[in-house]
């Protein structure tokens, strides 16, 4: 999830604009940590406590702290010391056991750890699933924090900016785009692409696949149909390539354009591998800033296959 | 969609217990017409209008008409004189240029004609898609209503009710419940039986291939992940069936559950596979109910492929 999350909870806050102006002048996530920071790295690791590392990151984003966001801790508080950290994108079940037989305490995702955006719980109370999974994290004194709307508020935003990394697109986007000037390729070859480049086994996709794709409107995570058909209408890409669609907007939308005559196609990666690099760019982050503290990437894994 | 959307614009009408009590007392679709209706069968095919018919099917359902409801016109009005009525899951321009060239003048969709849930067109009067899709209908003075919150809480639910019988699983509910008690089948089993009868190419799962099913939830359309999460929750079923979940909610849950320890499987059919099903219905019901009126069910097809 991305733009349509971050619209609810922090209107305003995040821009597309002003990371891809950072982005792309430069040439990796590597070279980007310029910013002022909280420099942790020079406390003893034994005393570093998750609220020291929510703090150092957040302080790097502008205009944060938002007062009205969704990375709330899901479990834990901030003042347990941290014995190691995994980054992911859905600190599910497996995730947290893993971090368990890793020795790590803390868990930084991107997403909601129970299963609604704002992580409410009441509706939840008495399902065994729920109930499991919060007596567990209590039970280990794990904390879970989720950095969504800060990670996409950060310049560069870390998600995307991983991604077209990731796709090896980072010099095909213009200062203030999300639209990559590619050379011609058919969206066939674009398809193989990103599937090779994101590790994905099969996607969903609306088009000709012979079509020629020069412009790519990239949007990783879920924006929402509002959003994505807003992009599709300004920067009419011959493609829009994002994580996630409700399929009665965004894919009708797409059809109907198709149908009226325009060129343009849809390719939906899937929710989780559309973002995964952002937790990737999050331990690299952390490892750079405190590399004494165990840090591990632990990828959530696709949740859904095809047949 | 249809439980999520119905909840919001209809708390509390749609009940699918109480059409389940209906259609598992009886054969097939076929059998179940005999609730009162305003009879337009009698009035002249020349006179019929396009509100005559909306009136005819929403006297048959419970409670209606609803005073807060997506079930609007969409384009037209309700004097227009029906020529000839197309049915489908969307009134995409495929099946409006279709319907034209069939001579229909009514088309009567499930879900929105304008991508997104309540039909909102001002962040779309500059778009160029729906501009000429609103042009299309007006210039033809085509009438295009949508038929999502009153055949659901039709008795019985047109689509769940025809979705059923297309599975072949009629006779598997019991009275009060969208759960179906089958015989022992493989979840690769049950894929393959569903993709079957409801000609799906490819769809998407979570679960083990080899696990034995015998409890299915059934919930076609997309009805929300707190919806489905509650659903499975209270009824422990070994695999929920849906047409399309938020990935980050439902199959989240899925794969907790399933780490958990527990057996829960899920099968994303695709929205509109999910639901096409209840136009054939709606079509049917127009011809028992206007017969010298001509009725096509256009499918909206598949909008989504898979590489």
């Amino acid at each position: 999830m991305s733009q349509k999350k971050t619209k609810q909870t922090h209107p305003g806050e995040w821009s597309r604009r002003e990371f891809i102006t950072t982005t792309s002048k430069a040439a990796g996530a590597a070279l980007l940590f310029s910013s002022p920071l909280i420099s942790f790295a020079k406390t003893n690791t034994k005393d570093i406590t998750v609220g020291d590392i929510m703090d150092a990151f957040i302080s790097e984003v502008p205009g944060a702290p938002f007062s009205n966001t969704v990375d709330t801790l899901k479990a834990g508080n901030r003042d347990i010391k941290v014995t190691g950290i995994v980054t992911t994108m859905f600190a599910t079940l497996e995730v947290i056991k893993k971090a368990m037989a890793a020795g790590a305490n803390f868990i930084i995702a991107h997403e909601p750890a129970f299963y609604n955006h704002t992580d409410e719980t009441g509706w939840l109370e008495n399902d065994e699933v729920y109930q499991y999974k919060k007596n567990l994290l209590q039970q280990h004194n794990i904390a879970v924090w989720r950095n969504h709307d800060y990670i996409h508020s950060h310049r560069p935003d870390g998600v995307f900016s991983e991604v077209a990394t990731k796709l090896g697109w980072t010099n095909y986007f213009s200062p203030g785009s999300n639209v990559a000037a590619v050379p011609s390729i058919s969206l066939k070859e674009l398809i193989q692409h990103v599937k090779k480049q994101l590790g994905i086994e099969t996607l969903r996709y609306i088009g000709n696949l012979s079509q020629s794709c020069k412009r790519i409107l990239l949007m990783p995570g879920a924006a929402g149909g509002r959003r994505q058909i807003q992009n599709m209408s300004k920067e009419k890409p011959d493609v829009l390539i994002c994580g996630e669609i409700a399929e009665w907007e965004t894919a009708e939308y797409v059809r109907d354009a198709q149908t009226k005559g325009q060129q343009l196609s849809l390719i939906v990666l899937g929710h989780i591998v559309s973002e995964e690099p952002g937790s990737a760019y999050m331990a690299d982050w952390l490892r750079k800033k405190k590399p004494n503290l165990p840090v591990t990437h632990i990828p959530a894994g696709h949740s859904l296959s095809f047949l």
